[in-house]
């Protein structure tokens, strides 16, 4: 018998998610292909569309699927699929952006107006059985990575997205504000691209004690600091009083975007990844007076995803300590009710399945 | 009779100038050569050091020689210079920087701890008759282009760095905040560069329409909005919807740093050219959402000079509708009062000679 | 009544131009245009294949429709295009890359082993009544722009590309070898791209008088020279001793290819536009010893189009003065007979219509 | 008593080596420092100039001190001198270009035509007991370095150099022709700055086998191959079939020149870092078709030094199987000698001393 409908996970509304039936999709364009979902991570964005409906611009207004950190196995593939067959285990990207527009062809689909982001309103996401993909938006694993690694890639290419932004490069010294998975993972990519230093800034000790296996060489405990001066001069203190070259905020949160801009040496970058309010007070005439080159970090664009895998594939970055916790398909809604009430021990929590 | 001494403009302390005797300098390192200065135009950092007696942490703590947008003539030369001859007319540039500095090797110079720039506390300027500078920091101006021009090649430093930086090319859409003389050569600037539009902002309409010989092609009237949306619609509007790839902010004015950085097209890039107060409410999403690329310029580094006396010799900036006032060097503290006191009818004032 | 064929110039094979019937195109993408073309360039190429039958490993091995420098007024458009509509007047860019591919999306498109260019076998060209392309792959003329400037877009964004991939920018000196069309327009970009210097060598006078037109600042005439050293000599005589920062050798001749190699300035830019035999002797320790970037360049890519478009719109590049002859559409085999058997004297030959 | 006078190791004319008595020099800029010399390389350039007296234009026209690939230790300072103390332990870059020259201020001090470089005539070398350099050209070795290792610090800057030209970046593919001294340090630099593979090809199993300890990934015997034809397959061969995105060709042979630019990727990069004849058989339209970027590569510049030290501390690249053999100083002569008479066994020979 031939299934035809399948369990999703579904966010209705603003606090209430339901596991409801859906169609299995079917390859209409030769490009695509058919995926078994087997691993996906809980990311924060999911979190908050669930307790809040909304995030910024992008209102949940009609029941949408949640999930976009997804890794399956290839169970169809269109006629003009080349570069994947079935049973390949794949990472999945989880953004399709129009083909047409210029930041595509310009080498920026992050940026693509058309853009359909899996579990961005109103676009469903990927805690289905069975899930559609262009085949030059899943990227193979090999064998010796696991599911749950592939699963992984997808905060793991926001790091890299962002050390590229940055143009990280041998022997420079970098700062790291925020522990949590994306500080983690960007760290850890800066440590791959060749940084002699990656100091990490968190007020959770468990964060920066989880840091030393994602590249970190020194540590700052931001708890301790009553101001941002103080931090500053810490920071500095931990590279023996030089000032990193390039700064990457994971936080969003104030503070720490005075403290990484101001600490961030003359001549350099700063990485803003971590998004919080709408509008901070920002140090602009330290921009000036050292030059600084201060970017926006969104998402992840072209060729993000494949070397993110290779990261993984080469041991370069070790994701797995990021799972802390794990929850059956069946157990979605706990899964989420769970990140909803927990606070800094939860890191990366990981939904396996649908069987 | 040899000369020993020479006046000198000299700011004694806030509020006070005078014009005092200084020796003459003799040149010792031999790639230097001496200048007999002729024209020196009126910066805005001179008149707020005269008014205020610092600029950020810039004291003035003893008297200084002021003046630092100067051109003159070669009267001798070091025993090793060979790329100007007695008799040269040239522009000077009038921040020397240490040479052994990384950022000196690195091509941004600016950015050296060791700069000495002129008319900044407590490095004295020109306003005097006999300058030393190093031979690679006058460059020579061809015969068309007059001493007065050769003055004016000091702001119009600071526009050729800002489009460097920005990476201007042709067939960019360019805004530019505020139309005080750096932000006039900005844009000139941005057109010879290739740019096929320039808005400029501004609240004052004298400026808007000197803007029309400064390479703009739409002009806002920032002093009729009520608020920082209308601002952008307007700008917007302006372009015939579209964005400006790239925004140059010359005031340092909050609500048009705020403006510039969300009207600036998504992938596109905002600097930081003029300097107001030192903390700003910055959209900090919006630099996320659209990956902006946010960077401070400072003053000029190497090839600027070069590139702005190339500039006015081509004839594809004309620096001459900017000056709007005339003082002999004998009354250079009426020059200074006359632009403590002055509006935005002012746009440049020069000193001329001394004899 | 409905027309279901059209006439269109095939080569047979080499030696062999009819004009055949063909059938009209029907929209079947929905990103797709239809198009009247009113005007072909005839490129070199063209002729080339007319000769002998291949370029390379390109060989016409079964009828292929000439033509791809051609522009033409939309008649019809595919559901979902947005960017142009009915009657207007656009620029057609001739090769139509995968949607899939790494480069692609990596903005360089002109890479793509998928690349469908008109007139390169076994693709059809475009010298037929009704054309399909892309919307994205065709560019608007504003009114005042004509349809045979628009058709001389095409060589026009290979010098786009040349001067990209160069980086021109203000201010540079610029060496431009062999003034054809392609070599003229080179020379003419890098002028509306800043270079203040563009010295053509070539061996044709009338070449070298066209191409004070084409942004020409200096003019070496090396029909005069007996070897590489003279030519070499002459060059930097015409830039007063100075070496040309940025060389395009628009030729592909060896003699050109070295003169420009070591012609070229210290840590400067070589870029190969123009190709002739396979292999060349190559002065390999010049490269070495003045650290010199050489670049291929090929077709154009992506935003070339676009901005050679408005290089004609304001007026930056005057294109008209390159056409030399034209030719009615039914008189197309005589138009490339008449190429086959002249020389110098034909730049550029414009076949006109079908109506 | 004062030492007035050191021996030194002096070639007097080709064929001649002496060592003999030079006057000790004095610090006389406040910026340099006083080196007692430990280790020396021979480079193959000291080799090619005792054997034939010239190298290109640079021809030993007077009696010359050999040696430039030199560590040492601090034993007196300029009055200014603030990054290095007496008794450190330094790495000396042995070029000192010109502060005023365009190229030192732009970041590419090795293009600088004032450059002084030890050993490359008429500039005497380091083979003496004291030697003198600025302080931003010398570069300290951490503790856990040892002084070996430091004169290895020269020809792995070239490594350096050529993958920073290259922008090698994360988990590129790159090809490596010439497995002596520099091209073993070029990929392991590569390696260290992300390669994912780095296949090597020599004509030497020793060699080749040496390779591995130098981040070599795959190992091409290029003795066996008839053309360049099969040379190209077997590299493509080594790397799965694709084609290397990154070649260095450190050979300067004709065969390797030709293989290399063929076997590069689509759109890659090619980097010539040997240098052997002035002119080969290039194939020029495969730069074309492909948009191939080569770039030349000559000895190393800003910033390099240090991050070849860097690389040794860090343990990203360990030089230590490169040497050997060793002589004393007093043996200069035999240490030359044996270099001009053997073979392929000899990898790098360093000199110990004086004392």
């Amino acid at each position: 018998m031939v299934e035809e409908s399948q369990k999703a996970v579904v966010l209705l509304q603003k606090g209430e998610i339901k596991i409801e039936d859906r169609p299995i999709p079917k390859i209409e364009d030769p490009h695509f292909v058919k995926l078994h979902i087997k691993k996906t991570g809980i990311c924060g964005s999911d979190v908050h569309y669930y307790k809040t409906g909304a995030i910024g611009d992008f209102v949940v207004k009609k029941p949408m699927i949640l999930g976009h950190e997804s890794s399956g196995v290839v169970v169809e593939i269109g006629d003009k699929v080349t570069s994947v067959k079935v049973g390949d285990k794949v990472a999945i990207e989880p953004g399709i952006p129009g083909r047409y527009s210029d930041v595509t062809k310009g080498g920026r689909y992050n940026l693509c107006p058309e853009m359909a982001f899996a579990a961005t309103p109103p676009i469903d996401g990927t805690l289905v059985k069975y899930y559609l993909a262009p085949e030059d938006f899943v990227v193979k694993l090999p064998d010796h990575v696991s599911l749950e690694e592939g699963a992984l890639v997808e905060p793991l290419s926001v790091g890299v997205h962002a050390n590229r932004l940055a143009k990280v490069s041998y022997n420079q010294k970098v700062a790291v504000f925020g522990a949590g998975p994306v500080g983690l993972l960007t760290g850890a990519v800066a440590r791959a691209f060749g940084a002699s230093e990656v100091v990490f800034v968190d007020v959770f000790l468990n964060k920066l004690e989880l840091s030393k296996s994602f590249g970190g060489t020194k540590f700052v405990d931001s708890s301790k600091f009553k101001d941002e001066n103080d931090l500053i001069a810490e920071v500095e203190g931990a590279l023996g009083g030089a000032q990193p070259e390039v700064v990457f905020d994971c936080t969003g949160a104030e503070v720490c975007i005075r403290a990484g801009v101001r600490v961030c040496k003359s001549g350099g970058t700063y990485v803003q990844v971590g998004a919080g309010k709408e509008n901070v007070n920002f140090p602009i005439v330290a921009l000036i007076a050292k030059e600084l080159k201060v970017l926006g970090c969104f998402r992840y664009s072209f060729g993000d995803y494949r070397d993110a895998v290779q990261l993984v594939a080469n041991g370069h970055v070790n994701v797995k300590p990021l799972v802390t916790h794990r929850f059956k398909f069946e157990e979605a809604i706990q899964a989420y009710d769970f990140n909803v009430q927990s606070g800094s021990e939860v890191i990366k929590t990981i939904i396996d399945g649908p069987e």
